[in-house]
């Protein structure tokens, strides 16, 4: 890129995944930015650095939502799935229209790991908590990833926080959890909060899992939170009985449909009577963070992780950002590790990879200077791109 | 370097170092240059590819030369410092005009250290023996490196050899060595090969050192050729009367003339009595590799080393390389280790230093791959650079 024909400004799009065990993705991205920006500086050259930490859905996707939209954490006090309080955080928009919340922080199997686990009992009530006091700050787009969860609901606790009932036959209502669905006979949401139909729903999630059957919620899913073999054919049933039960309330039908599963059905409800956009959590992460346009538009893209093998050509943070760079945009991998071979490096579509390693040295002398070796490897790439 | 604007052929110099206990100079410069060649050939870039292994007249220099010239070596019987019999290589230029001798070959301090060593008497016949070998070949420039030297006989013997005489007030013929100088009285140049004085000497030299007096050979160099103390003073009053008869004899004055100390004023009689140039030793060797030419007509010039630290930057493989790398031309250091900081690479003109490390690891771990990691590296950097 001679100074001739190079773009002032330049365009930087900085996105990487975490070190793991060694430094987060915001770091990551920062470390790199630090680099390139003073090459820059020497070259004298004009560049708009969007530093966009890698988030999948999973941990650290509040973090590097966030950074990307500068705003600041909001917090609030709801309830895990036993019921206990506890506080949690999400994330608005800074023009207030979009809330970014992640359901585990309600629903978690992590916070409830403390006392025996009743996967029929656990709700999402929590979930439901959050979600109003977004609703609450205006936002008209609900973002939601629902990884980690110790539920098996299908969303009826998220639905009654906001004003959906769920009576039996006798018109008593059902307790609370997954586990009581089996006797479900209506389905009351005429006392549902009216932005819970107004707003835009977009649930994370990367498991096609459907709702029901062998490779359903309960199923899969049951036994890691606590659900006996014969927990696990109860909840399957119930959730089965709740599909036949949607169905015949108008619903859209529930069978079949890839990813329903995840968190223990805990989007179903929400699929069933609302807009709802069940989508990879990279997607709905890039698109929160604008990263198909910050990178499209960028002249020079960065990203890196701890170790670049073969597996990470078709992991997201490669194969996601390669898709989203345009085609004769250089695109550098910087990484602790290179270990793929020249084949690999050029069906990747990655331009290059460098390791961030000053000189020999093991991991435990080299990870403590992981973000200063991140920034020299940067600022080296970089003074190279932008010679007079 | 975008396609638009990237000549074709481009032209890249990789003139590296040896990366000192792992890899010779000459097989850096093969490393570097195949990644290179990987990465043009993915590109569709036309490339023309200069290996020059750097040498400074020191160790290694005869190889580098070779591999320049394309030659290969010639090889011959002399003598050592004390006159046993030995083979010696010496190189000529592919047109056949140019000779280069490693004078150590045939008067070299390691050769005769299995005796003990008497300074008084090593001659340098045998490099004057390696010269008529050259000469025989129809050479009319002899490229002389001096370092190493078991001698003190101020080129006396390499004369002799070639036709020279030296005798003392009753025209007895002097016996070989420094120590026999202070009863020189004529220096019978009548019978030395007139291909001596045809073609031109160039003597490389590091040292600044002048023939005679405290900063002189005997004092400074003669002590580690196993000169005692009143050994030293002897040869320095030997060497100054032979001063005092050159300047007699109509030679050129060897008072205080810096570099004559080098190697026991191998170059001073050559100096004083025909057409020699007195040059530091990467400069003849750049000279004799067209080195100047090649790096400065270059699109892109590679060096490296086995460790990038700031006393590389006052080294000669960095420094001279860039003095002859023109100033817009991006030059890549890649070494083992990189030890500078920014400001110290920006004072150096270096573009971009990297290290060739694929990850952690320890140098027993890492250096049996330096090869690879080269070619690695610089498949990298030149794939950045030549992005469509």
């Amino acid at each position: 890129m001679s100074r001739a024909d190079r773009p002032s400004p330049l365009r930087v799009a900085v996105i990487p995944d975490s070190f793991k065990g060694t430094l987060d993705a915001r770091r990551v991205a920062t470390a790199i930015a630090d680099g390139v920006r003073r090459a820059a500086g020497e070259a004298q050259q004009d560049i708009i650095v969007d530093e966009l930490p890698f988030a999948d859905g999973g941990e650290g996707t509040l973090d590097a939502v966030l950074a990307a939209w500068g705003t600041s954490a909001q917090s609030c006090t709801t309830t895990d799935a036993i019921g206990r309080p506890c506080n949690a955080e999400y994330a608005v928009s800074a023009d207030g229209r979009i809330g970014l919340i992640e359901a585990a922080q309600a629903n978690g199997l992590a916070a409830v790991s403390d006392v025996p686990l009743r996967a029929a009992e656990a709700t999402t009530r929590g979930v439901g908590t959050l979600v109003r006091a977004a609703l609450d700050e205006g936002v008209d787009e609900i973002l939601l990833t629902i990884g980690g969860s110790a539920t098996t609901d299908a969303g009826t606790g998220l639905l009654r926080e906001l004003g959906a009932r769920f009576f039996d036959v006798n018109g008593v209502e059902l307790p609370d959890g997954g586990g009581s669905l089996l006797n479900l006979a209506t389905i009351d949401l005429s006392g549902i909060d009216p932005r819970v139909r107004d707003v835009t729903w977009r649930i994370a999630t990367d498991v096609t899992n459907p709702l029901t059957g062998p490779q359903g919620a309960a199923h899969v899913f049951g036994p890691q939170k606590g659900a006996a073999l014969e927990d696990v054919e109860h909840l399957d049933r119930c959730l089965k009985h709740l599909a036949e039960v949607v169905a015949e309330s108008g619903g859209k039908s529930l069978d079949g449909v890839a990813g329903l599963g995840a968190a223990g059905g805990l989007g179903a409800l929400l699929y069933a009577f609302f807009t709802v956009e069940l989508v990879p959590g990279w997607e709905m992460v890039s698109d929160a963070l604008g990263a198909a346009e910050k990178i499209g538009q960028a002249d020079l893209v960065f990203t890196g992780e701890g170790r670049f093998d073969t597996q990470s050509l078709d992991g997201k943070v490669i194969h996601g950002v390669r898709q989203l760079t345009a085609e004769t945009t250089p695109m550098i991998v910087l990484a602790g590790q290179v270990a793929v071979d020249a084949e690999a490096l050029q069906a990747s579509g990655v331009t290059a990879a460098f390791s961030i390693g000053r000189g020999p040295g093991t991991l435990e002398e080299t990870a403590p200077h992981t973000a200063e070796n991140l920034t020299w490897t940067a600022y080296q790439v970089a003074r190279l791109l932008l010679t007079p």
